[in-house]
Parts: structure tokens; C-alpha cells; sequence
């Protein structure tokens, strides 16, 4: 049956509007979970890409997340040369049956009833060949109106996931089952006794049906969602969104109709997934040294055990420490028992709740020309290092508040400063006044970096006005 | 007897050489344990000196350090107005017994043969009045030809001190005792049986004697030491120390003098005393909040208890911490548990084996005029945030390979460059060219604070040529 491909087209949908606050201080809710390199190059989200992309073209492909989420989510997009993948934005997060609604609706813009394959942008998933045959397979059964689920089989009684009971075969090679019951985090007796029972999995928030059949599922077990939902036209305004999306019931797609429908199948995969859930997942993927320790960056350790030590540029010293994760970034670092990792994300709520930038964006923001880093903030200035890529510029901007002195330290620059137009090269500077249009530009083979002192009443990165721009973000801004 | 006052005024030897390791990441070597703000607005050298200042005058005291302290030393007595304490370097470190020496040999430029009280720099006591009341007992047996010591009652079985055991008293009031045996660090049974006979005290690290008292001490139980001060001149260049001085035995006073002398004299004191010989220390002197922590800075903890959690500007969470001390700098960052403290210095020895800055220098580095903070460093530029206080100024300098980028964030600065001087405001900069005589001067009421971009092949602190300073820094580094 592997080879039984479905009739039309599959059309895959990438939920990625989670906030990562459990991955903090590597996550920031601008920089979410699904845009971390945790596990190589790619991002997990163009990790979570790139494995479809055998079976499903760009343009079948659509990514929904939270507008705040935009310009992240987009430039990971971009840096791959994917800019045709579809990018639905939600005004607010309303959790996943809202999302795969949202992207049902959206859907009818596209021609038919295709088969929709929802993932999580944030798993990770060893055995590729082990998924592509389990969406054939489950793409099959999806065809003919059933909602499918990816059941994995449970190594441990985890209570951080839901299971499914599988009830009988689909098949005689016992590749499909019928769905008996569907069911959110256990406490671990209820865990253990699945284990041992047998005929349950793990739910991988994997799943596909036709678009015409979750309608019809969500219009049955969520009417309230449904009717609000069908007030929008395919093509919608965001602005028709933004009105209808924040009285959306925010239920997870598992709650809200898994559990209660009964044409629910699960199709049974063991491909080296990990949800990645908690820094405790690291402990799990890395192998560990002879002390039990995962040590990434510059820590230097004594005597220390069973721990994850993760540094970045910063220098961290640990002694005789046992249990404990250690993450470390340029402008906070997280120490924590190993059995409580689930409190990170209570700790980034009350972040949050102070109103700490650590809790939002890290001291370096990713551009789609490069990056800059803010290295000192005072009353009345900013100071940033700033690097652009070859061949890369920054849009033609002006600010009403602040000028900008800029020195180039390594490169060349080609500056724009009102009608000017010139070559500023390393060991020189420019000055670019308030309410001036300028350009940086890097038209050589080799990074371009800057400083620029930032001085006036008001040094916030929402001072500017886009003129023009080579990626996508004039309209956006200036609308 | 306690105004029983020495015939001749006293002489105050404060030894302030000590790397001070065990407080790394807050002490680097080049910004050592005596010179930090750990209890207060005083330095720890600052505070000893201010203790004696009711007994001792500025011209009668003396602070032995490393020469590659100088600086730093300097700044604390500039701070304070204390310009007219002596400052005398060992050309390389050699232990107590050496600089004790060095100090009567400098001494014999000064009057007579005072008594020479000598004391850590680097100690805390919180009682001042009878710290006094101590000295003047003890200058008293001191002009009479002893070795006094002062002697701490033990309050548990400290095996990281020396311990004195005392022997009949000298006087019917039991002010001071003839010394028994003389002891360095004992192990924990030892250290137990000592507690349980009652008549040990821990030693204090403070001793007084007649400078000829302990020249002839020298001569008799360390031969060699002696026989190579003796060729010192008292008013020696510092060539011949430092040809002399490094081959001198490195032991300490205790060892090398006061276990083996016959006519040592303690002088029991009970005044608040800490040596803060480690991190754990500060656990004892500040009072822990309900959970057994002492907290300082920007932490935001979930349940931790019995840990010190101290952070500067840098944002630190921590879940589930037991028994751990947490110290975080802007560039390093130390998690050690509380009982493996004595092993930070072990750490440094690593970090300085593999030449890491951290272990020598902060990113803030103080200057009498102020301070700067290293932000960013690249192949041929960095940048620096620099302070300079009201009415303070640069030394008139040049640099041969580096020029410089000054942007005037805050205040108004008085710049010169070349032959040309003038203001420079806010949002103003200016370019310093290499091999050009420049100076930054701060003539306002207000801070002023400039960004600093350097850009040239060569940008480390040792291209400088001062040709006129407000401070001491012209010979020394210009010869």
C-alpha cells in the first residue's frame, strides 16, 4: 500500500505559531522554537520543510503563524529561496483547531478538496523514509474521508504527550488501525498502564485529512468555531480576520474534534521523532561524555555530572554541578534542575509579566541582509554592530527622530545619504542626519560590518520609514 | 592597658598583594580580591586603611603590592585623597615573610625603629573599636621586643586557618598571652581537638613588632631571605629589587618566623571577623531571605534555597537550585556548588593556562578619570563606551598604529587634537588620526560618556604614549 499515492494532490500546512518559551533564553517569543538551528544548519522549521518537499511542492505547501511572527517566520523562508510557500498569518494565537481552520478556509482559494497534511514546525524526525511511506499511507485513508492521525510507538510512560488506542486493523499488514479512543496528557499510573496494555501511541501531531472532511468535522464538534470561520471568504482581508479571530474558541484540534470524532484512524510510524519539548529533550538526542554531561560552547567544568552545559561566546565556569541545565546566551542565562524544566516557561511568563526584553528578542536580530547587535543603550543613543551580507542592503529608510553615525570597521561600504551616493570604506565614517533618506549597501564579495552610534530622543527600532526595499517589508510597514 | 600607646608612633604595613582568585568571576587578576566592593561603597584595601586612620597618619602607612597591581592600587588610594600613603612593589610575588621584609627594609629611609603593624588588605571586621583597643595592647608588648600576634576565638573547627595556642598570660588581666606553638592549617580533627581544649585561637594575619625586632627574626630563622634584603639600600632602585627580589624564598610570615620564633605574644580580640576567604563566606555575613538564599541583582528564581544567586547588568533565571553559588559577570559567569568553593581558584589556574582574558581583566576597566567597557572587538577595530567624570581628563597621548573615532553620546567633551582644542557636543564626533597628540577632557558638571571606534592593524592598550597626565602615569610608562 506504500505506493498507494492519494488521488489528488497532497497540500501540507505547517502550524508554526508557537511562543518556544520553553527553550528560553535560546528562544525568545520573537524568536520562537521553530526558527532555532538546535540540531544542525537548518532551522527546525525548515527542517520540518524540507522533509516534505519530496512529495510536496512549494507552492502546495503553507506556513501559519502569528502576525507577530511575520518577519521571523519569513525570513527563514527566505534564506532557503522558498519565498513561494504560502505564509497565513493569525492576528492572535488560538491554538491548533482555529490554525487548521483557518487553513481549510484559506484552502478554498486553492482548487478542490485536497487532502491537507498538518505538522508541527518544531519535531524532530530521524528516519525520513519512515515518514514518506507513512504519508502515502495515511494519505490513502485520508482519501476516503477518514481523519488520520501518526501514532508512535511509547518507549516510556511520558506524561507530557496524548495517546491513542488503536482499535482493529484497517488491513490485513496492519498498517491503519481504527482510532478506539484519543486522549490528552495521562498522569504517569494511567501512562504506565498504556504501556502495558500495548495497542497505544504517542500522538505525534501529525495529520491529514480532506479539507471538505474537517469542515464538516468542525462545523459538527465546534460549531462556534465553524460559524465564525465561515463568515470569511478565501481571499479575506486581514483586516476581517483580525476581526473575527480573537472570538475564536482556542481549543487544540486533539480536544476539539479528535477526541470526539469516530472516523478517526491512526497509521502506526517509528521514525526517531522527538517532540524536543523541554531542554531536557538535549540530554536525550546528544550522547553524553563519560560523565553523563552535553557540553556545547565555552564552558570550563570540574567534576561536574548529568548536566547540559550550553554557552555561546560567553565564558561559563562550573564546578561539581549535578543535574542541572545550563544555557547561556549573550544577555541572560538559565540555570535549572533537571526535573523542573517545565517551569522554564513559568519563568519566561513572569519575565514577560516585567516586561523584560529578555523575555521577547535576543541582543543580535537575524535581517534577511544580515544582522545587527545592539551593544550599548543609553538616554538619548543606541550602539549597534552591524553586518551586511554580499551583495545584501538594508531598504532606502529615514528616521524622524535619530541620526545615525556610522564607521566602517571591516569591508566596504556604498552609502546612500540623501542625493549622495558614495563608497565609504573601513576606517571611515559618515553621518546621516534625522529626516534623511539613506541606503547601506554591500556590493562586495565580503561581509560588510559597521558601528553605528545612534543619537537623538528617541533610539526604538520603530522609528523608520520603509521607502523601498529588496525583501518584502515595504508595504507591511507603510500600509 | 589599653592606653598603654608604643613610645614612638606606629607604622602601618598593609600587604596587598593577593591575586584573589577564589572570588573569580568578580576578582580577575588584575582587578584582585582587595580592590572589590564586596561589603559596602570601600574597597576591601580602602576599608582596612580607613580603620587605622584613628591611630595612624596617611604618612605613616604603607602598601605593599605586586608591580603589576600598581595601577589598580593606585586608583583606590586616588579615590580616597590618599596620595601620601607610601605604594612600595615586589617586582614579583614572594609571600608574606618577603614583604614584611622589604616593608623594614624601606623603612630604615624613615625615623628610628617604629613598630610596624602589618595587616591583610583583604579582611572584614566589623568592630572597629576593639580592633583599636587590640593594637594598643599589642604596640605595647611589641615595643617591648615581641612578635604579637592577634588571635580570633575559633566559633567551629576551621581547617582553612592557621591557628595560634596560647600559654600563660602576661598580664593579670589577660590582655595578651605568651604564645604556646604557632600552627598552620590543621585537618578537621586537629582542628576539633583544638576547639574542645579551648585555649587556640585562630590567627588573625595581623602581627606588630619593632622594625629591628623583626629584622633580626629574619636574620635568625631565615637566613637566606635576609642576607638577600641586605643588600638593599634603603632608598634601592627598582632594578636591583627586581634583581634580588625574585630569588628571594617565597614562605609565609607564619611559617617561616612565628612557628620557629621564641618570643611570640598573642593578643586574644573578638571583633567581627572574616577573612571572606571564598565565596561561601558571603553566605555567613549577609542574612538569607525564608529560603536560605542571599540574592543579589537581577535574578528571577523558582524555588532554590540555600544558594548565593549574585548578578550584575545581566539577566539570570534559575528553577530548583540547592546549595549552589552563582556569580555572574557582564563576560563570565560562575556556577559552582557551595561545598567544592575552594575550587574556583583551581578554575582561574585553568582559564589563565589557556590565556583566556577573563581571568586577568573585567570588560569595565576603571581609570582615575573614569572607566571604560570594552563592547566589541574584531580583526582591526574595537569599541569601547568610555566615561569620563566632571573635571577629569585623558592623559595628552598618542597612538602609532590605531586612529579613533570619538561620537559624543552624553555631556559635552573638550577635545584636543593636533594644536587644535574645542568642544565637542552630544551627537557630535571627531577623528583622531594615529601619531597625533590627543586628549578627551570633560570640563562640565556632568558625566560625559563618548563611543569610541579604533580601527587600525594594532588595537591593543599598549600603544600609548603619554605625554602629559593628571595622574602618575607618565614616568611609568614612558621610560
Amino acid at each position: 500500500m506504500s505506493s498507494n499515492q492519494a488521488k489528488n494532490p497532497l497540500f501540507a500546512v505547517i502550524l508554526a505559531g508557537g511562543s518556544g518559551t520553553r527553550f528560553w533564553p535560546l528562544s525568545r517569543s520573537q524568536y520562537p522554537k521553530q526558527v532555532l538551528r538546535l540540531l544542525g544548519s537548518d532551522s527546525m522549521l525548515q527542517a520540518t520543510i524540507a522533509r516534505l518537499l519530496p512529495r510536496i511542492p512549494l507552492a502546495r505547501l503553507a506556513v501559519v503563524t502569528n502576525a507577530s511572527q511575520e518577519e521571523v517566520i519569513r525570513l527563514e523562508l527566505y534564506q532557503k529561496g522558498w519565498e513561494e510557500i504560502h505564509l497565513w498569518l493569525e492576528p492572535v494565537g488560538r491554538n491548533t483547531a482555529a490554525a487548521v481552520g483557518l487553513a481549510a478556509v484559506r484552502l478554498l482559494a486553492q482548487e478542490g478538496d485536497p487532502v491537507m497534511a498538518v505538522f508541527p514546525a518544531d519535531h524532530y524526525i530521524r528516519d525520513l523514509d519512515r515518514l514518506l511511506q507513512a504519508l502515502d499511507i495515511g494519505a490513502a485513508w485520508a482519501e476516503q474521508g477518514y481523519l488520520v492521525t501518526f501514532g508512535l510507538l511509547p518507549s516510556r510512560p511520558e506524561t507530557g504527550y496524548g495517546y491513542i488506542k488503536a482499535a482493529e486493523p484497517l488491513d490485513s499488514a496492519g498498517l491503519a488501525y481504527k482510532c478506539a479512543k484519543f486522549m490528552e496528557k495521562p498522569d504517569l499510573a494511567t501512562a504506565a498502564s498504556f504501556l502495558a496494555e500495548g495497542n497505544y501511541y504517542w500522538n505525534s501531531g501529525i495529520f491529514m485529512f480532506r479539507r471538505d472532511i474537517i469542515l464538516a468535522a468542525l462545523a459538527r464538534h465546534l460549531p462556534e468555531l465553524s460559524q465564525g470561520l465561515k463568515s470569511l471568504k478565501p481571499d479575506y482581508h486581514p483586516e476581517a480576520l483580525a476581526e473575527i479571530y480573537p472570538g475564536l474558541p482556542s481549543i487544540s484540534l486533539d480536544h476539539g474534534i479528535l477526541e470526539r470524532a469516530d472516523n478517526v484512524v491512526v497509521v502506526p510510524v517509528d521514525m526517531g521523532w522527538s517532540d524536543l519539548g523541554t531542554w531536557g529533550a538535549f540530554l536525550e538526542l546528544f550522547p553524553p561524555d563519560e560523565s553523563g554531561n552535553v557540553v556545547q560552547g565555552r564552558i570550563l567544568d570540574r567534576g561536574s555530572r548529568d548536566c547540559l552545559l550550553y554557552a555561546q561566546d560567553r565564558l561559563v565556569g562550573t564546578i561539581g554541578l549535578n543535574n542541572l541545565i545550563v544555557v547561556d546566551t549573550p544577555d541572560a542565562t538559565l540555570i535549572c534542575h533537571r526535573e523542573q524544566v517545565q517551569e522554564v516557561k513559568d519563568l519566561v511568563a513572569a519575565l514577560d509579566r516585567q516586561n523584560c526584553i529578555e523575555a521577547r528578542q535576543h541582543a543580535t536580530v537575524q535581517r534577511p541582509w544580515g544582522h545587527y547587535t545592539v551593544m550599548d543603550v543609553g538616554l538619548g543613543y543606541k550602539v549597534k554592530q552591524i553586518e551586511v551580507l554580499p551583495g545584501k542592503r538594508l531598504s532606502l529608510q529615514m528616521h524622524r527622530h535619530r541620526a545615525e553615525h556610522w564607521v566602517v570597521v571591516q569591508g566596504e561600504a556604498q552609502v546612500t545619504i540623501g542625493q549622495e551616493v558614495r563608497k565609504v570604506l573601513a576606517n571611515e565614517s559618515v553621518f546621516v542626519p534625522p529626516m534623511t533618506a539613506h541606503r547601506l549597501e554591500n556590493q562586495s564579495a565580503e561581509p560588510l560590518r559597521i558601528i553605528e552610534v545612534q543619537t537623538g530622543p528617541y533610539v526604538e527600532e520603530d522609528d523608520i520609514l520603509r521607502l523601498a526595499d529588496d525583501f518584502w517589508r515595504v508595504s507591511d510597514k507603510n500600509k
